[in-house]
């Protein structure tokens, strides 16, 4: 590094590699069961369906499949997306108010990238997603965090610190959040919230961002309604992705939104990419004229409700004096917060001894520690695996506690 | 706009949309033989074989080539890529050196993004590709311009601009070069003008980025050494792409580097994208390995020499008293400078009326205007609308001349 430091740019002092990535990356190929990532579990994708697809479009749409294709997406790509989105729930103006981005990352980069000024207010909900956090902290920008409860974000605290920051002369611009079974903690925000939110939003003149990876396939209930689809004065930019809704390797998500300000996007994505896969939106297209997609979402929401029952089951069982833990309707992931002061940080790596391995929570905090906090995945797990890699837990946290807690 | 322009970041007012881009949009689906673009002919596309590796791939290797990859790319592609760059001369230390990019475009942004501070000196050829000036604009560079001509940069003027800016006080980070067929002029950096170049670069300390989207399939004489190659001092970042040597449509691109660089970009893309498509990437990889590339390379090679001998040829007969024009001895261009002070972007909107179009030249150049040339693609258009489209041109330049010069 030494070499080459004195070239690289300053804001590369704000972009670290994560300790936890690298620890992780460690146990691949190992006898380590994982509650780390956040994979779908690969038998959901319809690979036939998809093979069939992809042949289709090769050899019937190879002359525009496989060129150049615009840095808003393909037309008909937009189109058939925005009919998609309406019969879930989410509302679309126009599909010209859609950007297809390469994954929701993407769409998540550009929108910050053309909203957010150094030292910019961001509000985000604390837990948060880590990912999100880091391109707000590279844009410089000034990260508040509001708690979350079983209901989502606190609007009342909300409120207040908004009160407190205008008497401080001082503008929100922006909300990130991730209403629908969060990542990491697996809340929903409810109904009544997410109105006041939007009235928030309004009287304090604000924009947000509502990123819903997950909405499409919840477990109980009916689709939560989704902000962009209570947003009266548009106030909303709606992120989403094909990844667990279709395959993550296409790399295909979107943002929809003020066409103001997804045309900015545009034009910020000229510079960045050009455009995303015209292979995967072509892909994409078919899959979801031909059901694809929804027959995707009917086999993602029948396994992960029983992924998530047999993971809240056997943590009932080993951990229910030990810890305490949400009950997502949906998503991929449980958050489980121990009694006891453990650094779940330290714990890892003898967690990883024991063959299982999860994400220390205290990296999706920005004010409080949550040192004694981990995120748990039990999306990509097999059901054996969930429940043996929750016993390997319980034992890890048992004899942490013995050793240290006691002896 | 209005409505927004208040959330938008600073930055955005550095991001314009090109009124020329606006322009050529209105031209398509038209009887309109268009030079302006820079697509590769879809006869290139081996639609057969990519629609047969596209099944494989998914059948075969579904559960990975449709899940989430590492950001720095899968690594087996990595490996072979290695291999793919070493067969065709560009020397490679470790695949680890490679990280693998949506576009090219990704790779000049990473890496800009990563060694650019705002106010640092970034010099560049004169004229140079668009899209990097768009980079560099929005990270606040200053950009320095080094005349081309039928040898590439001129290493002579470089030397002088250097040296001055050295009695200044100011350090030139950065050089960004497309010395193979350059994006617009089609001209090539001599092997001499190469050597010195790394010299200098040592010399002054200053790292250089080589753009080289078409060096895999120059027509005349044997493949021109890459920067790269003769870089022993790990100045160089090379990047490439598998747009004009397989399909664009995959979005798969490279960056090339000391390995110290490539993993500040890998931290970089974490935020930007999270990863390019693995479907894409799975299918690249085989592309390679199958020889489909290279069958890419060869079709693409044939087909472009007779496209380029033909609209050099119809120059030749229709334009030869009034403009000028490189020989490019590969890529997709020909740059061609009117004898007459006629600005080409006025005469934009006549063309169009006579059906024909291309890109202005004025917005490759920084210092001098470059008002009077303009940059013609010839790998798209068929070879008759190569004759034909010229035959156009050439009618609107004569009548420009007759009604504004004489008259």
């Amino acid at each position: 590094m030494d070499r080459y430091s004195r070239f690289l740019a300053e804001r590369t002092g704000r972009m670290r590699a994560s300790e936890i990535r690298e620890l992780l990356k460690l146990t691949e190929g190992k006898d380590v069961i994982s509650f780390a990532g956040g994979l779908p579990d690969p038998s959901t994708f319809m690979v036939d369906e998809i093979s069939r697809i992809a042949v289709d479009v090769v050899r019937l749409h190879g002359d525009k499949a496989l060129q150049y294709a615009p840095t808003k997406g393909v037309t008909a790509f937009r189109d058939t997306l925005a009919k998609f989105l309406t019969s879930h729930g989410v509302s679309v103006r126009d599909y010209d108010d859609i950007i297809v981005t390469t994954g929701s990352q993407e769409a998540l980069y550009l929108v910050s990238k053309v909203l957010i000024d150094r030292s910019d207010v961001v509000i985000v909900e604390e837990p948060t997603y880590l990912a999100a956090l880091n391109v707000f902290r590279e844009l410089e920008s000034r990260i508040e965090p509001v708690e979350i409860d079983d209901e989502g974000m606190r609007v009342d605290m909300l409120e207040d610190r908004l009160k407190q920051l205008q008497n401080e002369g001082v503008r929100v611009k922006l909300i990130y959040v991730n209403p629908t079974c969060q990542n990491p903690s697996g809340t929903t925000m409810s109904r009544d919230r997410r109105r006041y939110l939007l009235e928030l939003a309004s009287r304090y003149d604000f924009l947000i961002i509502e990123d819903d990876p997950y909405g499409y396939f919840t477990f109980d209930g009916d689709r939560v309604e989704p902000l962009k689809s209570i947003d009266r004065e548009g106030r909303v930019v709606y992120l989403g992705t094909f990844s667990k809704i279709l395959a993550p390797g296409l790399r295909i998500g979107w943002a929809l939104g003020p066409m103001e300000i997804i045309n900015v996007m545009e034009l910020a994505k000229q510079s960045v990419d050009l455009h995303s896969s015209t292979l995967s939106q072509y892909i994409a297209m078919e899959a979801v004229k031909r059901g694809v997609v929804d027959a995707t979402i009917e086999r993602a929401r029948t396994l992960y409700k029983v992924k998530r029952d047999v993971m809240l089951e056997e943590l009932e069982q080993e951990l229910s004096k030990l810890a305490t833990w949400t009950k997502p309707i949906g998503g991929l992931f449980v958050f489980l917060t121990l009694k006891h002061m453990i650094d779940t940080k330290k714990l890892l790596p003898k967690a990883i001894e024991r063959g299982v391995a999860y994400v220390p929570g205290a990296g999706f905090f920005i004010k409080r520690n949550g040192s004694n906090t981990m995120r748990l995945n039990y999306s990509y797990p097999s059901i054996t695996q969930i429940r043996e890699g929750v016993r390997r837990l319980a034992a890890t946290i048992k004899e942490e506690i013995a050793t240290t807690h006691t002896g």
